[in-house]
């Protein structure tokens, strides 16, 4: 019922990064190289249903001062299904609530012989340091309004299953893109691969300074509907906003959710992603998220995929290296 | 030091259920497949200390929307001694509160792979909910007052082990009966099997209309003890009373605690079991719970036994039907 | 990329402990049996990095009634690098939470088929309470201010590694002595191995009653500086103050914190050590923590390497026992 590790090899040789921190880094040729070594587990482990055991004595640490349920359980998935074991260290436990500085903690972790500190930070750059300070290998998932790569990873992956290229592909990030990572690296990753990109949402939560990252900005949906291959609806996250940045959120929904008469509007094969959870009826009313174009889960899948490639690459570079 | 997977073989063609949500739905014979692997794994793997691969390259999804530490480590325990791998979704943890739906949460978790969902949630019925949804299989860890079928397997499973059968056998069912899973799960799988049962408690807590599941009804224990084989004694849950049923923790103990006197006038043999975590001096005094006639820690193994067999038959029945 | 079982052999035959409680309690004989073994597993499994099969099948449960991420973890992990499994109960989970006793509790942990209770309790003597009350192997992981053997196992090893032996050796524990477990179990190994011990801090954390264990008491870092062979820099544990038994914590880094000046003053070759985790510019300079003299981060990777052997010799003493 496991894989045999010799279907999967080594590494590529183009392949040298011991951490993966951001898409803004990484080559069209890095980014490829991610993708395909993502498909190349997805198929080998039956959708990600499978091990393969080619990390199999490696632990990965998931530092996450953040909460999140669902990226870290996605990351533990992929490593343990790598063969790999992993170790959790949530935001408030005891170690981090003592006055201890991150480097220092994520020193004390990598001495426990961790292989790869995957790090959440609401601070930029956090992942960056650790990397500058570690031996070890870092995984960037999430450093607040910065980057999280593996979700940009893990959305481009699933049109390019669905679309077979990104080249030419006109995507949209629809909703809260100010704060969001997903937005960033999405769009960092997305134009290397030859994508046009629209932001597109309110006024409060899309500057035209994103215009500098060449991207086109548009607050009005109904007017780019037509022109976009792939429709990404990023969360409104409620939980995160004291004051809200659009007067209600029926208000909202009426400019800016994706409903039937919009997909009606729409190119045939538009492909809906959302990284979830979702807002039924805010950002995507439920025919929509539950209908043939939907790929939602299939990005859940996809997440899986990307993070066994990139668990594998940066840890397959650190041997590498240490050899 | 882990048993031979040939040993074990394939589920028995009698059992087609990708679900177990409930005692009610279960036959007779159903429920004898279920103890009687339950059996065979408890033998096999020295009372639940050794290993056996059976479900290797599989993942169970706690997904407890209530807390648990007992019941989940249980299933994570069950899980891992076939060979599998276990994720938990605690209540509370941001997903959950990020507004999402329950299928949602679960259509994500199944997205990752995984190949049963087991899961706790206070509102009777969302088990089933999940088992209409998913292509994986869900296993009910406990919804609300309605059901807990492992949990009514495990004490079934005790009282034949020591009994060699149910059938004839006069079980009581004492105590917090009004908002007992377990008590209903009991029931219904104690009467299929031919036992006789009678809940007995305060009028507050066990009302005349349990008669209409075809059980007795007491409100005096010391009036039906010199008929019983079995005393089951259901935990009071002081952490979930705001008002309590009866007028005084002393008052309940004085006409409901198993003590030694009671014993004293019970059959010869007669079992004692609780759920647990027991109140000492409530439910039961230390002499009792502690005697030899207490199967209490019997029961905590015959728990990992039973769930080893729900997820082998389960997983199992899933995988034949994908054949 | 796992070692050979049969390296490891059986365990000693002068080992026959099933718990480990204290280093009150050990012989320098076992002190020794516990120190080798542990050097033996952190060469076979180059630094801990490895895995090593000796405990597969068997399961550790981490009882922990007080927070602690590092340890826990630090256990866990040395669980995993056996082969073992591990599972959790926090405090404030459920089960502890309703009124169920700590023998009931780990009665209940044990009967799920746990080979090991690893235990943290603030009430002194609870992992003795449970040796006498559980079958299986019980290792102390803090008992309030009574002892932390594992800890002191470990500052032991890492001086042992870096000096060859313990005997003769000065070693001076710093800062918050009244109420330190570390404190307690070093003294008890290093005074067993010959080293002449120090007790060092303000009179308010240092008490002249310390002398009754046979070290020396002194409230003047700079006066004892020169004579020692290793400082163990105690962490103060602002979080479990309420009143500060110093006037300031400029004043106590003041008087006590190992700074480059201090360092000018020691021995050649001093050892600084800290259990971690460090509050930078109190017990240490930033300077001395990173500085070639820190043995800091050997301490965790020891740690490791202690806990393995702890477990594998209360594991294989309990197999022994049970043939």
């Amino acid at each position: 019922m496991s894989v045999d590790v010799t279907e999967i090899g080594s590494i590529p040789d183009a392949w040298t990064r011991r951490h993966l921190l951001g898409l803004e880094d990484l080559s069209r040729e890095e980014l490829n190289i991610v993708l395909d070594s993502a498909e190349m587990f997805r198929d080998a482990t039956d959708d990600c249903t499978r091990k393969i055991s080619v990390l199999a004595g490696h632990t990965c640490a998931n530092l996450f001062f953040e909460n999140s349920t669902r990226t870290r359980t996605s990351f533990s998935l992929a490593m343990r299904r790598l063969g790999g074991d992993t170790v959790d260290f949530a935001s408030g436990s005891s170690s981090m609530s003592k006055g201890e500085t991150v480097i220092d903690t994520a020193k004390n972790i990598e001495a426990m012989g961790i292989s790869v500190v995957v790090c959440r930070h609401r601070t930029p750059g956090t992942p960056h340091l650790l990397a500058n300070n570690l031996r070890c290998s870092v995984v960037n998932a999430g450093d607040g309004p910065h980057e999280h790569p593996t979700q940009g990873l893990l959305d481009i992956l699933t049109i390019r299953q669905r679309r077979g290229t990104l080249e030419g592909l006109t995507v949209a990030l629809v909703g809260d893109i100010q704060y969001s990572r997903t937005a960033r690296s999405n769009i960092w990753g997305l134009k290397k691969l030859g994508a046009h990109v629209i932001v597109c949402g309110p006024a409060t939560l899309v500057s035209p300074m994103w215009r500098e990252l060449g991207v086109e900005v548009s607050h009005n949906l109904d007017e780019i509907i037509p022109r976009c291959d792939v429709l990404n609806l990023l969360r409104i996250q409620f939980e995160r906003q004291s004051t809200r940045p659009f007067p209600s959120v029926r208000e909202y929904a009426h400019l800016y959710a994706m409903n039937r008469q919009r997909m009606d509007r729409a190119k045939d094969g538009v492909l809906i992603l959302a990284p979830g959870p979702i807002n039924r009826g805010v950002e995507v009313t439920t025919d929509v998220a539950d209908g043939p174009q939907s790929v939602i889960l299939e990005q859940v899948t996809n997440g899986l995929a990307v993070r066994m490639a990139v668990l594998w690459l940066v840890c397959g570079a650190s041997i590498r290296e240490a050899e």
